[in-house]
């Protein structure tokens, strides 16, 4: 029925939680999809296990230290082998690549992201500090070139999903499910004195460190917050954000004539992987099945703004506008860094953001330059208040 | 945004609950709708205040013996009045009318969706009783006639517009939901003393008696599975049910990808009666909007069908096909009716039905005139079973 051919993706960030779970995804359909491109920061002995298992035509790493090794172990294979990140932003361009999957952590899905959409490619973006850190250049870029953005990050997802079909009737809200992360209904006291290890512990999904973080911060959602605003074209305040602790309701869209409609299923980021890449198409699978009788409760609450600040202040950054939402995406990042490396409390890390969100100039209309150079700038600010004043940050 | 002209629309049923909603919503929209036909079957004094009210061109009353008091009382407007319900089967057919809502209750509404699928009408399907009865014979006419039949049922417009955009895919399995009524959670020994007045206080919704009556015997249910085989062009063991009390989740598609979507809201008719009005448009209203706060907990559970039994009756009429639905909508029809006039107990409605699956002469292909029949020798099969042996049905 599906009138499909096989379609080239460039996963970058293969080695990561989305970009293995992209790759089961393509095992799972072959006929439909090869892997093109694969690339990886720093993890060059999975990087060579997935080559060897996909056989793409190009593998990157990002690490300059080690292309020879990886280089070495895929000599005897029909890939090229590249190293760098200046590599990544060229590949993504390639003529026989559909679809770019952007499944690297943080900033630095800004400039590939860029290339592949000016190359008029199909984004599907996971990588959603692209659309924090510069939401307004990527969708003038991506409307300018005709290219679609397909969302892989579950709530943005639903959200699209619920889209469909419904391109000319008006949102009147997007409501954001958050599953609270393993701290919710905690007080102050509390996360005080939690640890890494207690940070990484999310209740419902297997992810990256960084978004495990992000996740029991509530900065996570913030950034989706920032990141539906630029995805679906709404302001800040038709956006609601709702803690639903057992990650079922993906995320919900409130139509004009008050009618809502709802994507829901098992906590499995390969659904939304695979509907990044089969859209608008569906394509049957043995992902296992939600069931009602394994989830006979589903409950709703408010997010606790007061405990959790990161919602906050990525709304305030959000409504300020321009190189605000890439201050405290950078920020946020070295945050996040620091607090895996123990060298700021968990509650530290919204000080420090808030704090570059001050201290850091503010440009009302930032073009490409500036975001670079707010990014910059903002990790440097942030290393030094770890270095200033640790004991303030790690014992708040 | 919207580029629609003023539909005429006939509500057959106009003093019902489904109607009365209607004129709600085209009072609401009076540049989108005219209500161009009002009729109503005995309820004369409502009809007349309706047809003061909205001026529509024909009003139509179906007993005979009101026609002069309907006729005399609008006699100074332009309103042209019928009587009978050959009148309305053949008003349908107006070459001005855009869509018919079908509101009556029971049987009656076939004849009249059949004139007005001929005539090329979009339906806007409240009586799910025709889908019910000869749901093969009225899917291939409108397929035939290329008319649209917009489900009204919350439970089958929340999967209509969970469907919106979603024609390629291929439909996994519809999940409807149940409120399961005011006697949910009851046995057999409290359902065998049970009264009308218990019967007719739903927990959630405001309708008519007898769809009340069939939700709290969930016959309802059973009617909407069926409803729901022929709409969506699936089988019978595609359809669950779920039984969620707070009737906020209105119905679920799960696709074959896995993913589900549902369409959610407060129970309150008038949306479903909008949306199969403006499809494919939304329109703004001001209707109360729904918020988590208010519903903290969605629950689900199994319903209980050695309980209900009238639910596993309909997915056995079904399975059977013919006019075997057919059988068990005449013979429910009539339990109701001498269940609301005390003449038979709550859960001898079960048993008349069943003692009609087994008397009445099954048609595996049957054709209009054989709905006819089977529908008016099932209701005389029941109404004999109520009087040779009334004390067994009610005190069963």
């Amino acid at each position: 029925m599906h009138q499909q051919q096989t379609k080239n993706v460039a996963i970058l960030g293969s080695t990561g939680s989305i970009g293995t779970q992209a790759l089961k995804v393509i095992a799972g359909n072959k006929n439909l999809f090869r892997a093109f491109v694969l690339t990886a920061l720093s993890n060059a002995n999975l990087l060579i296990e997935q080559a060897i298992a996909f056989l793409p035509a190009y593998v990157i790493i990002g690490d300059d230290k080690q292309y020879a090794y990886v280089k070495a172990a895929l000599a005897h294979l029909p890939i090229e082998v590249l190293a760098g990140s200046q590599a990544v932003i060229a590949i993504v361009t390639h003529p026989e690549i559909d679809t770019v999957l952007t499944a690297m952590v943080g900033f630095a899905g800004l400039e590939p992201t860029i290339a592949a959409i000016k190359a008029g490619k199909t984004i599907a973006l996971a990588n959603k500090e692209t659309l924090v850190v510069a939401g307004e250049l990527i969708t003038v870029l991506a409307n300018q070139h005709q290219v679609k953005i397909l969302p892989v990050d579950s709530e943005h997802s639903a959200i699209f999903q619920c889209l469909v079909g419904e391109e000319r009737n008006a949102i009147e809200k997007l409501i954001l499910t958050a599953s609270g992360g393993p701290f919710r209904g905690k007080d102050l006291n509390y996360l005080s004195s939690v640890t890494k290890n207690d940070a990484l512990k999310h209740p419902n999904w297997v992810m990256g460190a960084k978004i495990t973080i992000d996740s029991a911060s509530l900065m996570n959602k913030g950034l989706e917050v920032i990141e539906a605003k630029w995805l679906f074209n709404v302001d800040a305040d038709q956006i609601e954000v709702i803690v639903h602790s057992q990650s079922i309701i993906h995320s919900l869209v409130q139509f004009e004539d008050g009618s809502i409609k709802a994507q829901m299923g098992l906590p499995d980021m390969c659904l939304p992987i695979q509907y990044a890449l089969t859209y608008p198409n569906r394509v049957k699978n043995d992902f296992k099945r939600f069931n009602f009788m394994d989830y006979p409760e589903l409950s709703f609450e408010k997010p606790d703004l007061e405990t959790f600040r990161n919602l906050g202040i990525a709304y305030k950054a959000l409504s300020m506008g321009g190189n605000m939402p890439c201050i405290i995406n950078a920020a946020n990042e070295v945050a996040v860094a620091a607090f895996l490396n123990g060298n700021v409390s968990f509650l530290g890390m919204s000080d420090m953001i808030e704090t570059c969100m001050q201290k850091m100039s503010f440009i009302q209309k930032p073009v490409l330059d500036d975001y670079l150079n707010t990014d910059k700038e903002t990790r440097i600010l942030a290393q030094n208040l770890i270095k200033q004043a640790p004991q303030a940050l790690i014992t708040i």
